[in-house]
């Protein structure tokens, strides 16, 4: 299959812009593979995901590059682009918990996804010989009260330094700051466990097991500086009843987590989720 | 099918409970169809629901008052118990929504359930002429501010005189207070549409929508004088996407609504539900 | 709300589709509301929804007829077009259950779909009263054996003169003939109460509980002469255990057939579903 | 916590019974931590699952024969029994799909069961230098179709060896012979990946895309010597659209695969299954 080009646009609607899309495209000889567009009519915002393989004789970084330019000046769009085989780097943050860090290294190491792994950071060295199994790079990071921004820079350099593109967090148990968010440079998502906003904060299994609900859930989010609040990717439960106690939540919820982390992860890499007004769009 | 006898029991665990409420119920000749029990571990206290066939030679209406007169005083138990071919009178209270109303009306009349509709209340007249094409008393009270009290008042007078066993609330738009909850004198069902505890009190699909969630929910819960607080029964959810407004969102809800409300009145007529400290315990 | 139009179209991909049908609307001065497609690579065939608002200065009929002129004639396409505001002539034909014909219509009657009722056929007598409540003309027709050739075609008569767009099949309990189907003019939606392709043919309950297993399921589809083969357009599924005897499944399954028959009706009265070998393609 | 016993049994129907395995578990000093029954009515047969722990007098293994003499000659029922802290030697059969192989390993090194890995079958190569990097005994066995008598002999004989007590076909791409089976003198899961009696046979993923439905599934069940006919421990779904192609179903079925066995090995190793005229009772 010949490499393809994806843009992700969103921008104030306006007459043709279906139209403009699709003719800059064709006119140059590309072919549209998919094509997706919302319109948020309370906003009046257009939104779109395009991929297509642009005409033999031109490059898809030109192509790109281009259209990109032409979105962005002509149509007055906030644009992002992506080629078909783009391996983006990807940097995993763990803590203690290692259900989520094991399915997304074997997806990874399945074929599941195009992207390569940096490496993993953690503020424990439990999951250090694991890692060192997989062949991942693993740098650990003591992150007392006081040394904190000092931990945190180092990560930031660290992630700099390896040309991070996407930032996982699974079940990472530290609140990252607002300057850390500002200069990794690259999009967060983490693996909150339960059905948000019910539970945000500590413990939530054990919240839940408290109010008795009926279900569980896990929600996977991209990280704003309001903890717990940023926009959500994916959400899942699970069906839980009078006998489950919190450890069983925990079990269960294991699984949870994996497959709706896993499954955001997809949908950012795949180039499938637009972020407005700390909602998503997901073209899926 | 004989009557059989349905026994509902909780409180302090103590060695041989299971052994002596099979014991008493097989020496006098019953024959027990179901028995699930649960240890809560953490509370020490046991729950129990019993069902059985009481021998030819004894009235099902004696075998009961014998076992609740046992269980309670050599057991020390709490104890509720019914009858299989019970047939409880039930009333519901509606505002302007129909959903959830003709849902309920119709599984009676399917025979679904062992109940009978006393009646409708409703705090509008929209209801009226339905409820007379379904044959059902419909009684309609003007809740203003200041007559409220007085409403409440003619509300809980009826409800008692008719007898009313069960009390649900099918998308009534009015707060119960405290007083009427403490007069009413029969448990309330109530359904919320979202999945508890998020979005709880006004506009809850609104909120949802406000906040981007993935997928939207429905609680039947029994009604405390803690608005949204009460004991959950039961909750599902439906997933949605960016594509869904708040109006798709009220639309795809109403038939969570209906499924998560029928779910939990079923379980409550067929005897499953115990509630303790706030939570239930449901034997399905 | 203005009045748009929607296309639903399929041919042999070719380069540009997606522009010459962008292009066309907005060059008329039309404004795209929707727009999916979807490109099989295995058979190379494009398909497409497209929903738009045509210029104030132009019909939505004219808009309608000249594309469909230009989309056959010029890209080659099957299309069908409907108007936003079109309410097709449905009629549902019942037997003895009534879950899904209450479900139905009280789901038109809410103004959940823009359709109207021409009225109920059936092989029974047992749903006239109810049908007469609801305003509904009711028709019987006692299919013996013998007289099966003969009722059919007074259905077809029936359904010919009140220029039904859509056949609903309510869990009617008669296979449709081959040459019912060839003249009935009109596409038919079933429910199949199971999982399809488990358990096609009669008692699918009886069978499911025979096999044990342990979720029971519905499948609406589009009716061809083979029965139960037809082009799916929606499924669910719903757990069950040992503890559910045939009765229970039955029970259980009538929630399952609303859902998953109402929500096919939805989509085909939304103009979402285009059938291609068989198969659905559901722009949803 | 100290050892429990758990008891599975089934047999005719007769009054008492309840009451006589409680009574005699409480008059030796035991306490019920859990009991479960079912009884079904059609075929008149009884099924429990209980577990207690004993006087501290008395150790779990004698009270374990001694309760399996009384149940089996005082009751007259089929027993099984377990202590909770039976660590039961498991193997694994492979071909060249990894995922369900990853999953299983890395349940047990969490700790999730109580079971022991004893080794790995395959008919292939491919998973030997990871099971040697999880510590895992590799046994590789070419099944040519002449060598299949032999290598199944051979087979046989290792997990007679190493005392296993359950089998996990975890996407093993061979039938199991008559002969294997009879002799393997433990019981055999099986992932099947669709949704039985969906889609038996050879690539069910193929033939769901063939006929266009809209959920696929996976299930596990005991092996048998009807290939994919065996009793149903659990089942699952997932949905899917017209968007997804057999490559597409294959990899989202993985997951489905991985969650569907992992329950139904934990429900066998916590003893929760119960097998009876080619069906399951899952006492959950």
């Amino acid at each position: 299959m010949n490499r393809s080009v994806i843009a992700l646009l969103y921008g104030p609607d306006q007459p043709g812009l279906v139209a403009k899309v699709a003719g800059w495209i064709h006119h140059r000889g590309g072919n549209v593979l998919h094509a997706d567009q919302h319109l948020d009519r309370q906003e009046n915002v257009f939104f779109q995901r395009v991929e297509w393989e642009p005409s033999a004789s031109r490059t898809p970084e030109d192509e790109s590059a281009l259209f990109k330019e032409m979105a962005t000046v002509e149509l007055g769009m906030s644009v992002r682009m992506a080629l078909s085989n783009d391996r983006p780097k990807v940097a995993i943050m763990v803590s203690t918990a290692d259900h989520c860090f094991h399915d997304l290294v074997l997806r990874v190491r399945a074929g599941e996804w195009n992207a390569d792994f940096a490496g993993v950071l953690s503020n424990h060295d439990s999951l250090s010989e694991v890692s060192d199994s997989y062949g991942l790079p693993f740098r650990s990071f003591a992150v007392t009260k006081e040394g904190k921004p000092e931990a945190e820079r180092a990560q930031v350099e660290w992630l700099r330094e390896q040309k991070v593109e996407l930032l996982i967090l699974a079940r990472y148990m530290q609140i990252l700051t607002k300057e850390f968010l500002e200069q990794v440079g690259c999009p967060v998502i983490n693996i909150h466990h339960s059905f948000l906003p019910s539970f945000a904060g500590a413990k939530p299994y054990h919240q839940a097991y408290k109010r008795g609900v009926k279900l569980i859930g896990a929600t996977a989010h991209y990280v704003t500086e309001d903890l717990d609040e940023g926009p959500i990717i994916g959400q899942d439960v699970a069906r839980v009843s009078h006998r489950h106690g919190p450890k069983d939540l925990i079990e269960k919820g294991r699984d949870l987590e994996k497959l709706v982390l896993s499954t955001a992860v997809r949908r950012h890499l795949q180039n499938r989720v637009l972020v407005y007004r700390n909602k998503t769009v997901v073209f899926d």
